[in-house]
């Protein structure tokens, strides 16, 4: 290479790499207290010489999902998916109308489900979601998903993630941290699609579970799901639920319900930097306007909590440009 | 750069990866049928012309850790720590002399303590392994392995640990593949240190655990370990863990006892390409040689299953030219 050449090679490279440096990773966030915060909190903790650096290895960020990564109105998707698979269940199951529980899921009745600390929904998860091999069940998620459309968008519910969460997640990963998800819902409900969606691959799942135990059936070795509650990663299941599949203490949190309190106070409560964010879902026009008396991804508490906590409080409505990536 | 330079400079570059590429990774293995088929294995699933070739994302490998990549005789070293942890205790615990099961482990009598499905190890780890936080757990497993050694070879247990099993953890990490501890031991008791061993991870060991809650004390957010077993990490459990923890279908699995048959079961029985291996400890001289009759770690219907499941059985005294690091 000549010397002309390699002065331009050079030149080229810089100004690549100064392009790269000023571009904005979060294009759908308006400027403001929340887009700051996030940015701030990125640059302490990268900065090799500042004294809140920390090491790649504890750079771990959870986000809960439902209502924080996707829609949670009307309802949460996997009770969509329950109900829509229940009803598919149903002409072989006519003892099913006998059941109460059933009954008023059936009749789409959520508030004798979601009573007595959500008694009926754990009942219909048991006969939806058990009796089956993890593989047949992600089969199951996997076709519903492909063809099931939320009732006001009209979209498939992978469609239905907010595009600024993407953009943070991805945001977070280019600045080596790793991104995992922490929800309420299943984790087998979860991971069969959130490498396509989120690129958190399914060891960075955590979620509720239902039992499962290893036979052999007629020489294969299988695993079966049990109508038995697990492990319910909710509330304080959260920290829980992160001690035992992370084994470390994150150093940044997402969420946007009373759900996600414990997790937030266990992430931000460490002696070293960290961050708690909450989404707060104000924007009744492009998605939903919810929190202290939602049945679904109430927001009381932590909002109540969260100027003393130090966490930021995001504005849907005032902070996001865009909500999902079809507007993109 | 002139043309000679470029030739040179390509010459020095082919030469480098040529060298790279000979070097053997496993040094610690004698040339044999196990070494060739760990390379073989490697071989297939990572080329990409191949009709085994398996991308990176699932190239998943398990490693029991008690006598696979461990001492594990004259006893379990977890077992060496409680025992350790019961004597430093018991002054502040009088009533202790009254429990048949403690004052056994106080008196290092194993039969006792093992026998009844492992009851009386059960109530020695709910004594010593409980009623703190996470953090000051692993603080007492940190300071406790910085000064035990070792009954027979005066060194501490974490230099116990098998070159050869290093070596191979190295090399399937150099070729794409995501290395897991699943053992039967406590998970809290492996993460401290299994990073500086192994070079595994927290998030990525997979082991037996007891109940954790959490709750606010004076205001600081905290998990306590309670009493009560979660979950064992063993025999059928291993598949449940791994699916649990990994959420996918491992594609190698490395074992040494019966404790791991359901694990070989489970990875060997998928569709793909996979491979299954058993350490069998044949060395009296350098190490230990047990199988059918030990109490810890005991191999006998994984042994005979081995050659019809085509799992590759390491002869210890004939494959590995080293035991322990120390011998290099």
């Amino acid at each position: 290479m000549g010397r002309i050449t390699q002065y331009v090679a050079g030149m080229v490279l810089l100004v690549f790499s100064f392009g790269a440096a000023m571009a904005d990773a979060l294009p759908s966030w308006n400027e403001g207290q929340a887009k700051q915060a996030v940015q701030d909190f990125v640059a302490r903790v990268t900065d090799p010489h500042g004294k809140d650096f920390m090491p790649a290895d504890e750079r771990i960020a959870v986000f809960d999902n439902d209502g924080t990564l996707w829609v949670e109105q009307p309802m949460y998707t996997q009770l969509a998916f329950a109900l829509d698979r229940l009803k598919e269940m149903a002409p072989q199951h006519p003892e099913w109308a006998a059941n109460p529980m059933l009954k008023a899921a059936m009749d789409g009745d959520l508030k004798t489900l979601t009573a007595d600390d959500y008694k009926g929904l754990m009942e219909l998860v048991m006969v939806t979601h058990a009796g089956m091999t993890p593989e047949a069940f992600q089969k199951a998620v996997t076709d519903w998903l492909a063809t099931a459309k939320h009732p006001r968008f009209g979209k498939a519910y992978t469609q239905l993630v907010y595009q600024p969460m993407l953009e943070l997640m991805d945001y977070l990963r280019e600045n080596g941290f790793k991104t995992y998800i922490v929800s309420g819902g299943g984790i087998e409900f979860m991971r069969p699609w959130t490498g396509r969606i989120y690129g958190v691959p399914p060891a960075q799942v955590v979620g509720s579970s239902i039992k499962t135990t290893f036979t052999m059936v007629d020489g294969a070795p299988t695993l079966i799901r049990q109508p038995q509650i697990n492990f319910i990663d909710d509330g304080a299941g959260k920290p829980v639920g992160i001690n035992a599949h992370i084994g470390q203490r994150p150093i940044a949190a997402f969420g946007n319900s009373d759900g996600d309190m414990q997790m937030l106070q266990w992430v931000t409560g460490g002696e070293g930097p960290s961050f708690g964010l909450i989404v707060h879902h104000t924007d009744a026009e492009r998605e939903y306007a919810y929190d202290r008396h939602s049945s679904f991804g109430r927001l009381d508490k932590a909002l109540d909590a969260a100027p003393a906590e130090g966490w930021v409080v995001v504005d849907m409505k005032k902070d996001w440009k865009l909500i999902f990536p079809s507007e993109k």
